[in-house]
């Protein structure tokens, strides 16, 4: 088993995030890439936030400086977030021969040439899934899935708090300043939330995203930017009058006259794929020219998502630090145990085709009871006595094999015309 | 500038699909990896179908047998399909040296076993990217962005034609007949078209992902599947008057008492993400124990999609086997010509806060016709004279420059109590 040392700065939201999920799935990261990743030291200048996290007395060290000249640790994953500090510690650690993992939008946005020349200078390496989208591999997406593709727009919904409360206003008749508030007690703003109000988060990451899709440095200060928060509820509504809804979008577009880079509340016609993504969802919809229209979606900001995020960084350059080539997915494969179809218990629609007499409702229905398989809805349409017609019944919870022997037995009555079909319901 | 080979068996419309975009992407290929996908030899029993795709006379090899000897060869990119000569090609081609790329759904599901495990006896490395869902980064996202997450349920829509068959129906109150008849003529069902709407290709597929997921061997046998040929259009509208679409799913779950996979039509509340995946579109909805849902939706099928998955494992196999460790968005960035957010084009939303008094909408347009911007809908509410009332217009297309100017203008207008408000507008 091959081990990879890794150090954390920083345990907040996101680092405690990645400090717990690591240990929790330590074993089955071992089994599916065959490295074992040790995380060998963890600093944090909060020291509540250290022991809340449950780091262990011997991970602690004072400063990102002890992790940095360590010569076993072979990663910095850098979650303090900001611009000045995070720099310095992502610089030192490709000076001093470490590969970085990060989550940091703002520095990658506003600095990020600067960080990419010292790691292109240095031969190192900076990984940053996590910095847009949260859990969606939206990073991986574009630089290595869509690798033969001309990226031609992006549209995306990348700040969760913004969704979240435009989901509110357009679903419950919220006022602005209200679904702030709630979105505030759910933790999903901050206590000063300018940052995701003002489209400035969203404009982090649209400038990650069109670096990576036009392959052009792009001047974050020359990215239009413009927040939600005069956005009234009128607004919401005279849009739903004229069949759109308003969305807070981070758009990217590459034409002849340039790029365009903006955050914009925006109308989207209510059955564009976008419009449907709602909460704190983030979602991003490529254009492209090769595999036409591609849509990620997901999780965008939270504890156990940002961290999957990172940690698929983490094994990533471990396996390539290591040498490791093949694929995640050739270890030998033991036989499932498959469950049976019949044991499967779900919904089910039934329609009967039947003869339209009195009494048939009752045949077919004392028939359902016998197994225990009790009616939510039925539809009956204009009655055509004497003719077929369809019956067309919604079951409760119900086995599929209980369904199918009674199905078997109702086909057989006399006022069954053709075979009945059964169609199970996914909630 | 490294050079890696390739060789490609198959040039039917996925194999001249990836023969092309090589081509047509070479040179930003290049730029974008430091690599050179070189097509050392291509090889199709059908002759006209060589022709038809513009190889070259010194890329046509007789066999996949010569190939296969070639020394120079790095990786065989294996686009027959079926099961029999196709397992044949690859074994062989372990045997070589040589890795293998393949988009072959049949093979992997039934006899995936085999092929993996000569793989691992030979320390060979197969890639299989475009086996399920097309141009979609599902087998990527599963086994690399989702390294940490213990996948608990897929709900996949991953039968373009079957998908397609029944967005006609539900949209268009087509019989499943006529819409199969349309999908024939269209290209997206084949003359005989068992395979798709039987659920056979979607149980393929969902065979290969639930592998993947659950890191279980699957036997495709036991895979419960059922087609969509007895969906009437009763069905359909029954189901929309319940609040509920049609889809054939493509379903795995890991509980208890095993894994269940399995291809059925389903019932789906309106409102389900699903729900909205329409006509040849794909869409794979995961629900993760790390990130919550997911879901990854595009075109899964068709030559460009299929073979942008195909090239991007070809690149990835290039870079493993090379030993390049570098992620592809290094490479130091121009800067960008940002263009001005002044001269974009599009709709607008402008809504006024105006005094309810005879003549304010002629005011407010003549403002708006001196700069040329036209009007396509108008909302005016109940009217109280007198009062300051919201006034809502939507433009046609109109340069944001000329919006700005307008509004500055009109906000000094007298009747105008409040500025007004600009949203943008996205098709």
């Amino acid at each position: 088993m091959e081990v990879y040392n890794i150090g954390i700065v920083g345990v907040g939201t996101v680092g405690s995030g990645v400090y717990k999920q690591l240990k929790r799935k330590a074993s089955i990261l071992k089994k599916k890439t065959g490295i074992s990743i040790h995380i060998k030291a963890v600093c944090d200048k909060d020291t509540k936030a250290v022991r809340k996290a449950g780091v262990l007395k011997r991970e602690c060290v004072p400063s990102y400086r002890d992790m940095i000249k360590d010569p076993e640790i072979n990663c910095i994953v850098e979650l303090i977030g900001g611009t000045s500090i995070a720099k310095n510690i992502i610089l030192e650690a490709f000076k001093k021969g470490k590969d970085v993992v990060t989550a940091n939008k703002a520095l990658l946005a506003e600095e990020g040439s600067d960080v990419f020349k010292a790691a292109r200078k240095l031969n190192r390496q900076i990984f940053f899934e996590a910095s847009v989208g949260g859990g969606i591999p939206i990073i991986k997406g574009l630089t290595e899935s869509l690798v033969s593709n001309r990226i031609i727009r992006i549209l995306s919904i990348i700040n969760g708090t913004c969704n979240y409360i435009l989901t509110r206003m357009t679903h419950d008749g919220m006022s602005f300043e209200k679904a702030l508030a709630i979105a505030k007690a759910k933790g999903y703003a901050e206590a000063n939330p300018s940052l995701d109000i003002d489209g400035i988060d969203a404009a982090h990451k649209i400038t990650i995203l069109a670096e990576l899709a036009f392959r052009k440095k792009i001047n974050f200060k020359e990215v239009s930017c413009e927040g939600i928060s005069g956005i009234k509820e009128w607004d919401i509504s005279f849009a739903d009058q004229l069949g759109y809804v308003v969305k807070l979008l981070a758009i990217a577009k590459e034409g002849s006259e340039g790029i365009e880079v903006r955050v914009q509340p925006t109308l989207l016609p209510k059955d564009h794929i976008l419009a449907n993504v709602n909460d704190s969802y983030n979602a991003v919809y490529l254009m492209c020219d090769e595999v036409e229209n591609m849509l990620f979606y997901g999780r965008g900001a939270g504890a156990k998502p940002t961290a999957s995020a990172v940690i698929s960084d983490i094994i990533d350059l471990a396996r390539n630090s290591l040498g490791f080539r093949q694929k995640l997915y050739l270890p030998s494969l033991k036989a499932a145990h498959t469950k049976s179809i019949s044991s499967i218990l779900s919904r089910h629609y039934l329609r009967f085709s039947v003869i339209d007499r009195p009494g048939v409702l009752a045949k077919i229905s004392s028939i359902l009871g016998r197994y225990s398989i009790s009616i939510s809805d039925v539809i009956q349409k204009e009655r055509k006595i004497g003719q077929v017609v369809p019956l067309v019944l919604l079951t409760h919870e119900t086995y599929e094999k209980h369904i199918q022997q009674a199905v078997r037995q109702i086909d057989k009555l006399s006022v069954i015309k053709r075979h009945s079909r059964v169609i199970r319901i996914e909630e």
